[in-house]
């Protein structure tokens, strides 16, 4: 599957940041025509996020596995799927095709390039939603490509969809993503101060779907689709 | 199918819990972010449910059949697919998982996690609704298994998408659901008193369908795909 | 693919009474929460009925063909691909099957049971919408027959939820559905007098695309997937 | 794949008029019922846009590739899959398709035939909205072709849905429906004066993503599904 590192690298950059300039332009998007309502502009962001997650995960899934979020490639590594160094140029190259992402959204809709969000994002129910919000995505990831590989493209985008709306903090669900969210003072920000516990509960909440994943499925034997 | 009953219980919590926080927790935050509009925050509340079913079927499918639902585990029984001392075991487990799920999206809402609901829903019309919308759930899943089972996820999915509107009880259709749902006093909930009779709505419109299915399919060969 | 004619009317019967509530029902659904804005209403209705679409094509689609459309049964009859005696025998099924969809979405939602509706849609930029959206129906049907059949659930659920917004009559499409819906003064009703110019366009969109797609596909060949 | 010229540029016509008449038909219903909430008129717009893809994409891609867009058909004619005397009967079919389709949604909607757009759409902002636009599009298209070329109805249209919302320009991303856009002074409109900037810019974006392409993916080998 995997063609040569620098070729899964510039998959993760490019994907990482369309997802991230989907992300974050929608979110400004929305909050420009949704005139106040909150939930009109969130389903907005959720569509558009949702849309864009089936379509990266389709093209770049067979170039480098279209993980576009340390975590994912963090389980991965722990499972013996992507050496360690891979795993680290990977997380780099997501945080780096992450802020390009969110350059880019700024750039589309003429805002200042570099800004720090003010959005506070913080407290027990927020890092709570976090740890369940990766659990989901990371528990979809592994038992998707156990049971029906070619959903995967799908069913992520979908966890991502009902994760937008079932956790308190939106489903951030991705340490790149809330590094690039927390360099956008937009309705998607984070301020970078509440990005390290987000960050914190991510891995937490992906490590525990890894070992649940173990129990439940037979993860060794692949699907024959 | 079957990977043990462990496996499946395991499977079938988990499913369930995820189920509901989805559905309780979607809820609030719909009802928070719509301001006011019912219609938004169902439409949100609907999108949500719609993609988790689609991403928990697809996952455990393979595992426990993914019923989440005492009607469906009952039908399976009576058609001879699964032992009564497992489908009593299915029930207790889904109905355990549907309240950790109401309780995890308290917490994920840093809200009080015991509450009773003081929604009333009650009525023929509700009752009928509740009959109405079980009766195309397991139609749906009976007749997908039959015609094409790869579809499965996607037709849950979707006929809960429309049982949000066409019915007047917004097609709870499932009996841990509706459980788990008295014990909130959010956006989802249901008053405990209501939830005998949608129970009994939910297990005669679903015993209707297999009846049905019975007619019009030939249940016992399987589809080929 | 078709078992027996009293299998395949049950189905149609079936079918058309489960669309039409879903149509009728939804419409009253969101008329009921979206609190004046009629987009919002407009939207939820559209979600719902390309939701039931999906599955009941799915589910149904092996026993009768789920045409639940006097046009498409006509364009059948045309093709040779279904006896004209069965072809009046489907449409007087998906008629009274429509009439129970109407009567049972009325029951859900404590309705009286017999209405007329006052809802005038009538004009040549009305005949002319329905030209179209049922030109584009059958073009669907028939071309993605021919191309993909798996795909034709999807690709009828989403040329019906296009049509309800790219014409003025929202996309009645299917005069089954249209004398149903006379008998509801709810959202989704039409005033009796303005019921045959819809049918009347319905067939001269559905013949046309019939035309159409003989010089744009070669009909006689099915796809081999 | 290709049966013929005169029925490619039937099936090329008949679909970018389709496309633009559901563009810009659903613009007018949308914004005529969503009541000054531009976000809901975005909304329904975009919902409508996805699902005629979907649709004209499976139908139509066997008969023609499906393009309804110049610069596809200039992408293909570069990787030397489309004669480039066909690529521009190809374009030139597309632009009257387009405008017929203009011209369509006007009848249905009971508007003058004839209009020109009076909205201004310019600025680096718009443009640089409109290259990622293109690129993203194509890059989806090439990708999706190698990757799973089943997927090429879902991740088209699921590209142009997050394309209304994470561009600033709401993603025209097709030369000839910019210029049937500049014919309506609706929703969807954009003043003629700004098409051509719009058009330069998609070309710019489509041919990058051409490179790109080359780079990420092997273009010359193509997937076996």
């Amino acid at each position: 599957m995997n063609q040569g590192l620098p070729r899964s690298l510039l998959a993760e950059a490019l994907g990482t940041a369309l997802l991230v300039a989907t992300v974050v332009g929608s979110g400004i998007m929305a909050e420009t025509l949704a005139g106040g309502s909150l939930g009109l502009a969130l389903l907005a962001n959720t569509i558009a996020t949702g849309a864009i997650l089936f379509v990266l995960i389709t093209v770049l899934g067979p170039v480098s596995g279209a993980h576009f979020n340390p975590v994912v490639s963090c389980v991965f590594a722990l499972r013996g799927q992507l050496a360690p160094s891979y795993a680290l140029a990977f997380a780099a190259t997501q945080l780096l095709g992450g802020i390009v992402g969110t350059l880019l959204a700024h750039a589309m809709f003429d805002q200042p390039l570099l800004q720090f969000s003010k959005t506070g994002r913080a407290g027990l129910s927020q890092w709570l939603s976090e740890g369940v919000a990766t659990f989901a995505l990371v528990f979809t990831i592994l038992g998707t490509i156990k049971s029906r590989p070619a959903a995967v493209p799908a069913a992520v985008a979908l966890v991502i969809v009902a994760g937008y709306w079932f956790t308190a903090s939106t489903s951030f669900a991705n340490p790149a993503v809330t590094v690039a969210r927390a360099l956008t003072d937009t309705f998607s920000g984070i301020a970078p101060r509440d990005a390290l516990p987000f960050i914190v509960a991510q891995f937490i909440g992906g490590i525990a779907a890894l070992v649940l994943c173990k129990a439940l499925f037979d993860l060794d034997e692949t699907a024959s689709q």
